[in-house]
């Protein structure tokens, strides 16, 4: 059956491992983590789709039976290379459509979407696309308001050892109120879970801070389930590759995980 | 006679192409930027290593007379690679050096040194042997005070886009008074010339906030002369290379080098 492979540029795609992790304890995970290349968020929609694909072959060679694409900015330029890539009996999720979709409430039903993501994920206009495919079905009406907020997921990472760093950046983001009018806001990028708390804190209370990798998880069990593809397994495993390794990734790493995990360094 | 090959993993270097421009304005810069793998002040020194020398051998390569490692980081972690890579015949200026060589003022002399940089260059200790080799001519005692400041090379560049972003970050790093008593203040990341006066501001008065372009800059024109390597060109011409090619790095290239330039995509 193989493992779950799932990938981001780096340690945010440990917040979907994890979730993944929890609600399918029965299957082994593969990640990888492109620590080589990161960040992806700044980078040209072609390099990402170079990365993007070579990681997915990468995972696919190591037997794995499903991909996800836990990173937004590999998700919101390179879906369809990877999904070229690795071809039609892979499975392959990615973190913005499951997302999107989680936000349908029947037709007719309409709101304001918030989203904030990197410079690499919003002007890829996938968000827009899920959006209208949304409103293409029974007259639904939704908006989406979105905004680049590239040094987050850098602050995010730099919270493990200033933990000033993070709240600052993210309120020089935020304060100025443009997302206040926002029904829903999704949290574009797998480093922005560990924040959550601090944008409901920055925004009304009325605004819905959606959790995307929760809703990854589920998508993926769904999915899995639907090829008949998920795994009793009593004995699952998780195995954790990285470009490039350094001491200050492992530190993450484990705070991002929630455990100690061991890291193997794995050129590409 | 060739040009003088100047490299950063990105934008930041263009402060001291910037400098080597106004105080040689007969001689041609070749620029590389390794956008594709930017930045480099997280990643292991193995990983600098490999890039580094892998771009210092593209510049001879193009004939370049000179190489200037415009990055703290490749400077702290792969001085002695890029040197090895292009031989003895070729003079290889570095961020480290003049600049600590520049806080010398004679035997007997010392001072309280503070130092910010990115992880990678800290960690790396080169600037410890450089003010250790200080003290050990003539009986100066100079001490090092240092600080990683990772994310502040991000936040300079998200400056761009946000200018709130570089002063909230710059005084998350620098408000807790850490800095107050040293005499003199490297910026020890070529970007970091762009938020000067705010250091200068977070900083008490008596601090000499140095200017490591300039300092860059002089040596090179040093060692050229030394080598007899000075051209009297009149048609003097520039170049700027980068490895991945963004919208975004072109409009933050034209703020860090101060005019527009046109920026070439090469794959090393």
């Amino acid at each position: 059956m193989g493992p779950i492979g799932i990938f981001d540029s780096g340690i945010g795609g440990l917040t979907v491992a994890r979730a993944a992790c929890d609600l399918l304890p029965n299957e082994s995970i593969l990640y990888f983590g492109d620590t080589a290349h990161l960040p992806y968020g700044e980078k040209s929609p072609e390099l990402i789709r170079k990365y993007s694909t070579r990681i997915a072959l990468h995972l696919l060679n190591s037997g794995c039976k499903a991909i996800v694409v836990a990173c937004n900015s590999a998700s919101s330029n390179a879906l369809e290379q990877v999904r070229q890539a690795v071809g039609p009996s892979i499975p392959v999720i990615d973190m913005v459509n499951p997302v999107v979709e989680s936000l349908y409430s029947g037709s007719q039903s309409s709101g304001s979407i918030g989203l904030i993501g990197t410079r690499a994920t919003i002007s890829s206009g996938l968000y827009s696309s899920a959006v209208n495919d949304l409103n293409s079905r029974g007259g639904a009406s939704y908006s989406l308001k979105s905004r680049p907020t590239p040094l987050l997921a850098s602050a995010i990472e730099e919270g493990f050892h200033n933990d000033t760093i993070p709240g600052a950046v993210l309120e020089a983001y935020l304060d100025d109120g443009y997302f206040d009018d926002v029904d829903s806001m999704i949290l574009g990028c797998t480093h922005y879970p560990l924040v959550r708390e601090e944008v409901i804190r920055l925004l009304p209370n009325c605004v819905d801070v959606i959790d995307p990798p929760a809703i990854i998880a589920r998508a993926l069990k769904t999915k899995l389930s639907e090829l008949n593809l998920l795994s009793n397994s009593d004995d699952a495993s998780n195995r954790f590759q990285v470009s490039d390794l350094t001491e200050n990734f492992r530190l993450g790493a484990i705070r991002f995980f929630g455990s100690d995990i061991d890291l193997e360094e794995v050129e590409l």
